[in-house]
């Protein structure tokens, strides 16, 4: 394993490439090294010059005084292969190639891309990009990069008066947006760490660096910005790393979009991969996803304020002199998913004191101008946090003057001390510098929008949930299933595993019944089996050639009476028949028909990131009108089952519903775990398992698997995709 | 009508409470208004003093040395209707109370504020407030309020470079909000007009000072803020006169939430209203909604910076010179909803020579930095803007640096003249101040946030084209219906008018059929009567105490055969007279069941704000477990109707679905057209209509109203809520 320390404290660099243009970037990035007081030794490589920026130039890597720790690369694409070699031989032991020109322009860069990635590991080398901007320590004061953001006359470093106690570190395939989180956090006061940008990814990834940096233990909160994640299970491991260790996980996730992910595939020559699977994993190890800069510095001000003080619930105490905006914020609050509740009668007597009658002590407490003349904020958001009907206080200021906060500041210091529960600050005036630098001074996160606001408490709410839901996961005591069989059978089996043949394999997980129906041969066979069956049946063609039965006309319901069944027979058959005339058919399927409930969707898909997914929605008509499916890696325990019940949209059709009692939603939970535990164990082997629909009866009353479908992976291809019944 | 030229345009101004005390608001009012140039005399008026802040002092408002113009009244609310009194009588003519303490304080609050309409009408004065912050007029250097804002070392009242030709006036009802709104546009140049706040708008409203500014011309685009509209007639002559005039008024609403309405409530005693009716009369009359100061600020650069220039449609190009950013910058726009197309194959051969081979020319265009470099902003932006697939242009940029865009500068002024396609600047890095000069010289609205900046655009095309359609509007040429006579009919009814008594009524507009099915009482006719009908039959029990057939057991479907039909008849009264056993029944309607389709919901029902709002949805379940419907105020037309279908989120239910035919789309809004003209009529007396469910067959085969309801307007209560069927 390389190691990553010498590439992100190095006692020496050398800047292979280095010019005295500082107008070009060779010439920038040696510039912007040497204005920061990194203490290291630097060394320009120049094949043109012996004097660079006023230092010494060697003409070579391996001509240095000694072998630097780490080279940063940035001479043309098709030079870097050999310089890389040549690093290697001379004993340096990371690199950063800032050269664009690999993957992302076809396949002779692809090819030089994977020879990096074999040199490196050849010598052991941390290795970055290529196609990367480089990284800064902003400790170790070493800006190895050419960003605006790391001018000298850009600021500090590290800021003054630093919000919270914490440090966090950005870590971003893409170098624009990398640097820019810095850029724009400047008004904001965050003390960054680090500012590591990945580029192509052809050796270290984003995940590598989390990993190092959990390790080191100096980073509190993580900004990771990624086109596409190279290796699913690295990720995997760093993300759970980190929510054990506490350290969340801010994630911006690019290319979503259909002409996002175009652009994804062209930038980094990387597939973007599902939106959908990706959420499910962010999801699965509590990982926070923002959609913008605004978003995602927020949520860092948010969780490097609070420290370890995170919201106990969703319910939020609003403190407000101005009525418009108290009501602005109430308002973005309940959009982010938050409560605001009225306050208890001992919390709301304590208020009345200050609060004028034009006033309210409710919740938004709005103590109008006067009101909060005579209390002052501290105390204002002291008697709120202290109702025990909120877990949380948001404190709507207007920050254009200081004056009045500094007043209050000994107060404010005392009250971010003593308080268990989050006070936020949201400004609906543009804050002034001084108001700031008070208000980190003295512990508190100060917002600019009601909406990143309320938002980041909803986002802390939900990851202290979410961990306490991940960290307290028991593995379910299943009945271990034979598996070795199942998997023999599997093997055996057709593409296809049609509903009479996936429905023992099934059964061995509890999935299903292991007979559901008679599988017959002839007209006569069908109204015999129909009769054994008191009620109405359904008919299904079974054919590995026909996995789609509803189109093929392979599939007739509520039949009833043997002239109806006989004639059902012969009409399904006629259907396949015309649909597919080549079809090989197994024989027809006589079922009794489901007792009544809700009708759900259960399936297991590949995603070509992230490998098998469970899928569950609500009712065909609404999974199909609204595309509101839920999406898990598997496995998954009943807790995190029920959790992705929950996030459907849809969800309210299980409960009490015109009339009928709620549905089983606690069979259909532990029915998706038996799905999630079938697809791990057969991974290798699975490509797709539907099992649509799913009737949930009524509580206590379970479950009907109505159909089943499995279909095995294709060896000759990565084939994902779904089938459909 | 009060002339509200003398409120905004004084000669001069009298401020009545005024006071040396610069720390006090008495104080802080005069002191802002000297401290402008503002051209107009000032006189303070005190009881207590006879010099105030260097100023000759009047005792009192009829011993100026002229009548003022306008008084601003800064006293405690119970001397403020003898103080107001006191104006009239001298010949003030408007008057702004700034006062707190009216109805948002009780019953006696509430009757001074009528004492205060009646008094303003008395003597035709304009009043604003109580309980306003005053307003500022920027051309008039008139700041007549206490706002920060307004300090004049917060910066100079008019930009020096603003940001387009034209201005903005801000009328919100909150105070702290509406001025807020100029505190965080300064970064951004706007130029302002008027900024106005009405408070709790005892006399004056929103409406009336956008009506005052439409006609004087000078405001361009218009920030509103209300808390609740008091008068709907008139603030909907209002919208329409802006949207006449292609003049943007862009709407916070705030209280939309359970919380923000509860405080709505206590902060001006008013109703709040329901979220859904007010959108949909945002939506008829092309009022753009901002969720927050951001939204609504980008929004107004957008426009001004735009003038006439909006978007012809969603499709937009983006030029970028980082990978990343462009990428999210493509996220942000298809969240919008916006389409990035590929480009025609010769925008991209143009493109091709400045773009290196690791960039690409697909869209989002990414030049990388060399290629913006050889290219120039202006050029790569007018080589994307000349693509006949776009009609807007979203330039990626970094505006942390002002030299590059200083040397592009002719050029970019060269492209903002001639382009007809809206371009837009989004910089990924905060600018710095002297870029967004630049940009705003040049004509560019510049936006630091992604999604602003996208669903600016969106807004804009929106905008455009719902103005199209609603200036458009024809008069739907329908038969005029024996109107008398239908309301003879619904005066002598009983409240509530059930199916077979409501289906002659609709049926004169063109809705449903006039009889449908056969009114039996006995389970003999009602065999008989399903004999008469061919397939299957619907019972349902008709009785104007029963409204709620379904909870009630009075419906049952899908009977056939005498004895079935027969026993049906018995069991729907049985289950009748248990639910409700001194309902009078009128008997038991015998029908058809209607031939297969897409079951819809449409109905009536009063908004207490808005009057009569049509609704409709799609599907029971969709409906009931997502609550997708989609309202619009009557009487609405054809093209309305489409568009208020297409607003629903399964609308895609009414296409081409599970291999059925399109659904009559055009016929269901034929229906919705002939209700909301039916209800219109008779609006006086209508409290909800139900058709529900209507079944929309395919294509060419119309509708069929299934159930009809008419709930009539309670003359005791304005009776609000829908029926259910």
């Amino acid at each position: 394993m390389p190691d990553i320390g010498k590439y992100l404290w190095p006692k020496s660099v050398a800047v292979v490439g280095a010019s005295s243009d500082v107008h070009g970037l060779r010439g920038r990035i040696l510039e912007i090294i040497l204005s920061h007081p990194f203490a290291g030794k630097v060394y320009p490589v120049s094949r043109s010059a012996s004097d660079v920026q006023g230092l010494k130039a060697y003409p070579s890597v391996d001509a240095l005084p000694e072998p630097a720790d780490m080279a940063i690369l940035i001479v043309p694409a098709q030079y870097i292969p050999a310089e890389l070699e040549r690093c290697g031989k001379a004993g340096v032991k990371a690199a950063a190639i800032l050269s664009s020109g690999f993957a992302e322009e076809g396949d002779a860069g692809k090819r030089m891309q994977e020879d990096i990635a074999t040199i490196a590991r050849r010598y052991d080398m941390a290795v970055s990009g290529p196609n990367s901007e480089g990284f800064s320590n902003m400790a170790a004061a070493l800006c190895a990069n050419f960003s605006p953001a790391s001018d000298k006359s850009a600021g500090p470093l590290i800021p003054l008066r630093p919000v919270g106690r914490g440090q966090v570190s950005v870590i971003s395939q893409s170098g624009g947006i990398g640097f820019a989180f810095v850029d724009r956090a400047r008004p904001r006061n965050l003390k960054f760490r680090y500012v590591v940008t990945t580029g192509n990814e052809a050796v270290l990834e984003i995940a590598d660096f989390v990993d190092y940096m959990l390790d080191e233990g100096e980073t509190d909160v993580f900004l990771l910005l990624t086109e596409a994640v190279k290796s699913p299970e690295k990720f995997k491991r760093a993300a759970e790393k980190a929510l054990r260790a506490g350290k969340p996980l801010i994630i911006g996730k690019i290319g979503q979009s259909k002409p996002g992910s175009r652009a994804v595939a062209s930038h980094t020559a990387a597939l973007a991969g599902s939106t959908a699977a990706y959420r499910a994993v962010f999801d699965r190890y509590g990982l926070i996803e923002g959609r913008d800069f605004d978003e995602m510095l927020d949520l860092a001000v948010g969780f490097l304020a609070s420290g370890d003080r995170m919201p106990a619930g969703r319910r939020v105490g609003i403190c407000t002199a101005s009525g418009g905006a108290g009501i602005w914020m109430a308002d973005a609050c309940a959009a982010a998913g938050l409560e605001v509740p009225i306050l208890d009668a001992a919390t709301r007597k304590a208020l009345d004191a200050y609060v004028p009658s034009y006033g309210t002590t409710q919740n938004p407490v709005d103590s109008t101008a006067q009101g909060v003349q005579k209390l002052g904020y501290a105390e204002f958001a002291r008697l709120v946090a202290r109702s025990p009907s909120v877990d949380s206080v948001i404190v709507v200021i207007t920050a254009r003057r200081s004056a009045f906060l500094e007043a209050d500041l000994p107060k404010l210091k005392d009250l971010a001390r003593e308080t268990e529960k989050p006070v936020f600050m949201w400004t609906y005036t543009l804050p002034a510098e001084r108001t700031v630098e008070i208000l980190n001074e003295a512990g508190y996160p100060l917002f600019t929008t009601a909406h990143g606001c309320a938002g980041t408490l909803q986002k802390m709410a939900d990851y202290r949930a979410m961990r306490a839901l991940i960290l307290h996961q028991v593995e379910a005591a299943a009945p271990a299933p034979d598996r070795s069989n199942t998997s023999a059978v599997l093997v055996a089996a057709p593409g296809v595993i049609c509903e009479y043949r996936a429905r023992p394999l099934l059964a061995v997980y509890g999935i299903g019944s292991e007979s559901a129906g008679q599988l017959v041969h002839s007209g006569d066979e069908a109204a015999a089996a129909a009769q054994a069956i008191s009620g109405l049946v359904a008919l299904k063609v079974q054919s590995a050639d026909i996995p789609h039965k509803t189109e093929a006309g392979a599939v007739m319901l509520n039949l009833g009476g043997a002239e109806r069944v006989r004639a059902g027979y012969e009409q399904v058959l006629d259907a396949v028949r015309r649909h597919a005339p080549a079809a090989y058919i197994d024989g027809v399927l006589v079922q009794a028909m489901a007792p009544p409930g809700r009708e759900v969707i259960l399936g297991i898909h590949s995603d070509p990131t992230w490998g098998l997914m469970l899928m569950v929605g609500i009712g065909g008509v609404v999974v199909e009108a609204l595309a509101d499916v839920a999406l898990a890696p598997v496995p998954l325990d009943r807790a995190s089952a029920l959790a992705l019940i929950g996030r459907l949209k849809s969800a309210q059709l299980l409960g009490r519903f015109r009339g009928n009692p709620p549905a089983d939603v606690g069979a259909l939970a532990d029915l998706m775990v038996k799905l999630s535990n079938f697809a791990t164990d057969h991974a290798e082997r699975i490509s797709a398992i539907d099992l649509n629909p799913v009737i949930v009866h009524a509580e206590h009353n379970g479950v009907s698997v109505v159909d089943a479908l499995i279909v095995k992976r294709d060896d000759r291809s990565a084939e994902g995709g779904s089938a459909a019944g």
